[in-house]
């Protein structure tokens, strides 16, 4: 697929999107139903849909039952399943996901890879196309229609503001970014969306498998680093310059352990996996790994229960800082450490819950994710259905409303 | 006006909105123009001008020059400015602010009147009302044609949430809420939109004279209570339940003084205009007015400057926090403490930017507020061009994206 370009070609793309939102959220549709609700002429819209039916994106629904008494049905129109694949792709420190859905939004399938932390990106690229090779054997996937590839990947990005690189590691990341989006554009000729994986997983949390999605969500994924995602009206957050999510750098004491990025009392200090193992060792129960400390927890250690609360306490104050500030209807708690034990989610949703109190009337649901190891991957597909699945520019859509117009004065 | 109910109708609403917006950010165009921009037929374009034309809310534009060697040149549209008022209407503590602005948006006339902190709800719109009336008088203004009614009051609330009452103190609030609504749309036979007031001077803040709008912009505001606004992306975050904003309440110390709220350490225990005069009289330089301690803050008294700065610092940690979180691009400090003396903003400033230290290559613009007392009432106006003029249902546009479509999982 190659993407047409011009002003004209713009106005048709999105008048495409449009159609293939509204058959996406109401499923099944008659042109006449099509036309009121997205507001198009008959005559436009039939020209969009002639084309997207030419193209396979969308066909005529098989399961029309024909009603006594009104003659020939009105077809129906419907994405097709068959038509084309999202393609989600996790790259992780030591691995990649990759999820794949079809044009129904169905997962059809998924797997990951491992490779060594010090991969260069080419080596990961290369990593993550065998997987996807190997996927179209095993599964019958040909790859030959995918309408969009959502990546994830580690470290602050903005998957629309255009950076000035400014220090060594972020210049590196981003030529990461742009290798990956070259790579994958030029593979799948199809339009690839970035994005932060930790926030994407933030994003899957909220929309994966819900009725109507959660508009207003906190993320925070305990792990080797702390990181999260807030979705607020249904959009993920990224932030002025990419950088929005870090949660493990809210300082809670000036006076406490000095944290990596040169500040005290960052949450990373006591409740990373690094931060938990070394206290409770210091403590005098030595752990070395995530199995040891889920043994020792499991026998109810109580110097392992007393570090793993105060890594619980010391979440909930930020979850609580953030829902007093925020009021998402959702906390959702992920990563590696938060299936340790029972004990970090039930004491930070305590703690949540008191720092709550001045908002008495609201209290959010508070729990661990469901999405696993998958999460990322899931959020990267979501993302390109947010962001059309048509149209290349990600940068130019993504979480930015049309700017308000300025009021002027003129004599008051 | 009155707004034309049922299907049809709205989704007539719908273009002539598309219509307005897009003359709004603009400015004038040609039919032609309008029709490729919004993606509508021409003839459905020339119905939906044709109706705004003979309404007056749209005109044709006068400063059309004559393009040599091409003919009549197309009729350009505009907003008329004379074609209609929206007001915003601020209710305070003690005061009520009103902002009229024309329907080219410029800002036309703006003054207050106080009444009774003790005031009943229908008391404070018949003070309302009465100033309308005045400024009519005094300026000229008709208010036949209002095209919108944003009003700002205090407290919680949210304009899209359906409330359930829960306790005595909200449910006398959401009933006056529905008052002023019921009063205002009456009066004006207008929509009318509602929202916290000390939100809507955050949203002023982001889009008031910029060329462009700030798209994530932290507003915190410091008086005898501490609140705030959040914009993401260009709009307001009012959150899950409308409670966003109640920066007041993140604690910075749980050994802290106790709190009205019943917690202890909340910003507003150091950083209120009460606990402001409270700590220099108990550290022995008694104030007892905002008068007095600004001229005890302009001698450079040390006690006075020092706890200045610890409120500065309180405010520097808790946006600091939200700042790592959200990554803003502009903080704004606003209310009557932030105009006592510089130390505050300046010592919030550097606090924040150590906060900020992870993310060491972003540091967002920190500055005092530059709208005072009539913040509420143009932020409400500009809430009115957020939402539609022409669309009765703030609550059914605000902060809520098409929800996500959920992936479903049919096999992996």
């Amino acid at each position: 697929m190659t993407l047409p370009t011009g002003v004209h070609a713009l106005v048709r793309r999105t008048h495409e999107d449009r159609v293939l939102q509204a058959l996406r959220e109401h499923g099944a549709m008659t042109r006449g139903d099509l036309a009121v609700r997205i507001g198009l002429s008959r005559t436009t819209l039939s020209e969009i849909t002639s084309q997207l039916l030419v193209r396979g994106v969308i066909s005529v629904s098989s399961d029309e039952a024909p009603r006594l008494g009104r003659g020939r049905p009105a077809e129906r129109l419907t994405l097709d399943p068959a038509a084309g694949q999202y393609l989600g792709v996790d790259f992780g420190r030591r691995r990649v996901r990759i999820v794949v859905a079809n044009a129904a939004h169905d997962v059809v399938a998924s797997d990951a890879v491992g490779y060594d932390a010090a991969a260069s990106w080419g080596e990961r690229i290369a990593a993550a196309f065998d997987l996807v090779d190997r996927l179209g054997i095993e599964r019958g996937l040909h790859f030959d229609g995918v309408l969009g590839v959502g990546i994830g990947f580690p470290g602050p990005f903005s998957p629309r503001v255009p950076h000035e690189p400014s220090e060594p590691v972020a210049e590196a990341r981003r030529a990461g970014a742009t290798l990956m989006r070259t790579a994958f554009a030029e593979r799948f000729e199809a339009p690839v969306v970035l994005d932060n994986n930790t926030r994407l997983a933030g994003l899957a949390e909220a929309t994966w498998d819900a009725a109507a999605g959660i508009d207003h969500l906190l993320y925070l994924r305990l792990s080797d680093g702390i990181g999260g995602g807030l979705v607020v009206g249904g959009r993920l957050v990224t932030g002025a310059s990419g950088l929005a999510g870090e949660f493990g750098h809210i300082s809670l004491d000036g006076n406490g352990e000095r944290c990596r990025c040169g500040k005290r009392g960052c949450l990373e200090t006591v409740a990373s996996t690094d931060a938990i193992l070394r206290r409770c060792t210091e403590a005098g129960v030595p752990v070395a790994t995530l199995d040891e400390l889920t043994d020792a927890a499991g026998t109810g250690d109580p110097i392992v229960v007393g570090v793993l609360r105060e890594a619980g306490e010391a979440v909930g104050r930020v979850l609580g800082s953030l829902a007093v500030a925020l009021n998402p209807s959702e906390i959702v708690i992920g990563g590696e450490i938060a299936l340790v034990s029972d004990v970090i989610i039930a004491q930070a949703a305590a703690t949540t819950a008191y720092e709550l109190l001045p908002v008495g009337e609201y209290s959010p649901t508070i729990r661990g994710a469901v999405l696993g190891d998958e999460g990322g991957a899931i959020g990267a597909i979501i993302a390109i259905f947010q962001n059309s699945p048509l149209l290349a520019g990600y940068q130019s859509a993504t979480n930015v409303a049309p700017a308000a117009t300025p009021l002027r004065r003129s004599n008051t």
